[in-house]
């Protein structure tokens, strides 16, 4: 299938700037152009690739100002990365998508399972569990019995929900388990990506709020709680029993200790570690332990000087004592 | 299955506050009590609860003294969590529980499996591989071949044990691949998580001892071993040919340098980097590299004030010069 | 079968000090030697183990001066670490090998598989995903639609291939997702270790090149391009579009921020967070924020004096004050 510049400027709402009749029946990303390709900027470090690009069509966001003219055609929007989202979905929603439960798959006679729902080769789901309608769960993926998945949900390969939480008791012999007892709540529009791992609750519920999106390789253990809207990068963990609030952003490799809560909009910097609770709706958090951004930054410019810091005090101390005899 | 607070206490040696007939069927954490619900309170943070829990009946340590009067019924004794651990383990004891080698696993021909074995589908246990009695594995988890399991052991789903070791010796062109050809040895009574890898040792064994429980998504390296009732916390990373002591405790998201060796009952904080051998029985370390945690708590609250620090010391060296120049 | 040193010195042409006529049938680890097996002594903070290790061979650099008279027979080497490297090689060569798709593996009609290839049960091969020739993918794999993996390829078990990348847009009422309509693509001679995900690129291609060495659960991220053996090592993770050069050495547990470019021959420490791009050829650096390892450690050194150095300042400076009163 072939579109016009005109009839995609059409679709987003934008500006052509160059020939209305160029087609493309592709995506590219602009520093791989090729004819017949549309590309998007947005990110202002690739700027200089809009002047060499091959692509027929770049969206471009309408305040960019270029230096000199380009070859390829332009489509002016406001937001070019909403715009080509927004192409990417109706491409996607073009193509055929598999439905249905794969015969390869196991399912629980005990297990509820809604419209409209894709699982997967390989994929166990345990007794008791329930799966909301149009949810997709690619293969390869475990979900231990009684666990709630709602509707809209994406899991992808390997991720593992429910398995036990991680609690012992030590006594003199070694440690006795603490039989976890509780389930995995995801609510609707979760997406978790691949490898991921949510464990069951001792009692009660592990809850994933609905929008949330968690990346790769994921840590959430038992008891704890993310707030609505809230994303995660991969490799993320979070120890038992905390809560994280709404529409939070956390940075890849961070880690929480367990028990302590987050606020809303809390912005947590990658491989930070945040080991008490947080207060402020906004507030941005970078380090281990984690602290203010701006401080973080500041302190680890200064920490190559310590050595240099450390010699000088000596040198302060000696010629201080040198003035005190000299009086 | 009802019981009342009397039969509950006889069963945990306890003592009744309260109303001796009050029934529980089913279990609560604190903060979500409701009637008929048996709750525990063992982490002080969470004491006021007590006063407001719906739960039926609570279980708390002796010495807690409560500023106020409870609606609820207590049940007194010496350690609530272990007392909770215990109804649990009976709880979970009365469930029926799934045994035998599901269909859909995959179990090499020249694998030994014990009595009262479950492996669960799409688990793959390949050639010579040896599984001891009363061990559980569940779905999607890969024991290559050669490797040995023991008694008692859970391996939560998606878990790889004796993924080849990562051994690589470079050349002109490139890398080539050391064969590894040892395997993993898992002894009794251990506990792994879900998407845990244990690789093989180059040759020799792998070893985690008996009773060590570890977290989901750890990497235990080529020719490592864990001693006896060690613990770790998820995404712990051990570095080829480390060597953990017994009873040590390890925080999540911790890394461990290869070829070193851990004393017993050491134990290191989450997000720590321990790049040496440790000495000592009972020693605690935490930072990267990991230090004793009283040196890293107090060099972090200086952290902040560190720019200041360079400012000052800029001053003081500007004074001395006038000081010395009026003399 | 059996060989003796005078057969293995041909083979790795190396020269035998002791009986020529010494025979093994195994491999073992110089500290857990025993009659009839082959080491080897090649990290030199094992050297105490030559005079007591019961194997009847090891494998020695040519240079290592011993102090006393062994009982076990030497075979003097240049390298003793790639010789034992080919010994294992040639070891491994005369097992039997699995090859062929597993009829409990999933592959889709539309993909095309090689020649010589293994792969593995419960492992999922999706739409149009090409694997080349002496493939090698163990179970519980899931490669999705339309990826590309070379030849002398080596995944191993639970790893997920092209998942979608992490891609939303905020709006008003949460996340829109961004379909990753790309692929990825794995190039010859690479392995990579267990339960590691490699997403698919929003549109393009995430790229491991020829020879790159990946370990067990890694995160590389959409768009991201890992350049000619280059060799990371577990629980590394990188963000979108993030490029590493040829010929890195990455240790475990490392990040790397989003859209960054690191040059070839870099050398990355284990934890490190690095958040811009590397220019030199051969750099190394450490730390989070990454820096060069020579200041990253003095700076750790001096760490612990820190607060003796803030209650220093306060006392010069108070000092100082008097002297300055007092003149």
């Amino acid at each position: 299938m072939e579109f016009t510049a005109k009839q995609i400027a059409e679709y987003v709402q934008g500006r052509v700037e160059g020939n209305e009749n160029a087609t493309i029946n592709t995506f590219a990303k602009i520093e791989d152009g090729k004819e017949g390709a549309i590309s998007f900027l947005s990110n202002p470090k690739y700027i200089h690739y809009i002047y060499e690009t091959k692509s027929s069509i770049v969206l471009i966001n309408e305040d960019v100002e270029l230096e000199k003219p380009v070859q390829t055609t332009l489509i002016r929007v406001k937001n070019a990365y909403e715009c080509v989202a927004r192409l990417l979905q109706l491409y996607e929603s073009m193509k055929p998508k598999k439905t249905g439960v794969d015969p390869l798959a196991f399912v629980a006679p005990s297990a509820k399972i809604g419209k409209n729902v894709y699982i997967g080769p390989f994929t166990f789901i345990g007794e008791n569990v329930q799966i909301g309608d149009d949810t997709r769960i690619y293969p390869n993926v475990t979900i231990y019995d009684g666990c709630q998945i709602g509707q809209r949900v994406t899991i992808h390969a390997g991720t593992v929900i429910g398995a036990d939480g991680f609690g012992f008791a030590p006594n003199a012999a070694g440690y006795e388990k603490i039989p976890q007892i509780g389930i995995v709540i995801i609510e609707d529009d979760v997406e978790i990506g691949a490898n991921t791992c949510i464990d069951r609750s001792t009692m009660g519920q592990t809850v994933i709020h609905k929008g949330v999106k968690l990346d790769n390789l994921i840590q959430v253990a038992h008891n704890c709680e993310i707030g609505e809207n809230t994303v995660m990068s991969a490799q993320v963990g979070l120890a038992g029993s905390t809560k994280i609030g709404a529409w939070c952003m956390v940075g890849g490799q961070a880690g929480f200790s367990g028990h302590i809560k987050i606020a809303d909009k809390t912005f947590i910097g990658a491989q930070s570690g945040v080991i008490s609770n947080t207060k402020g709706n906004g507030e941005q958090l970078i380090g281990a332990p984690a602290i203010d951004p701006k401080i973080f930054f500041k302190a680890q410019a200064v920490m190559k000087k310590l050595p240099d810091m450390y010699r000088e005090i000596g040198m302060l101390r000696k010629e201080i004592e040198e003035l005190k005899k000299s009086k």
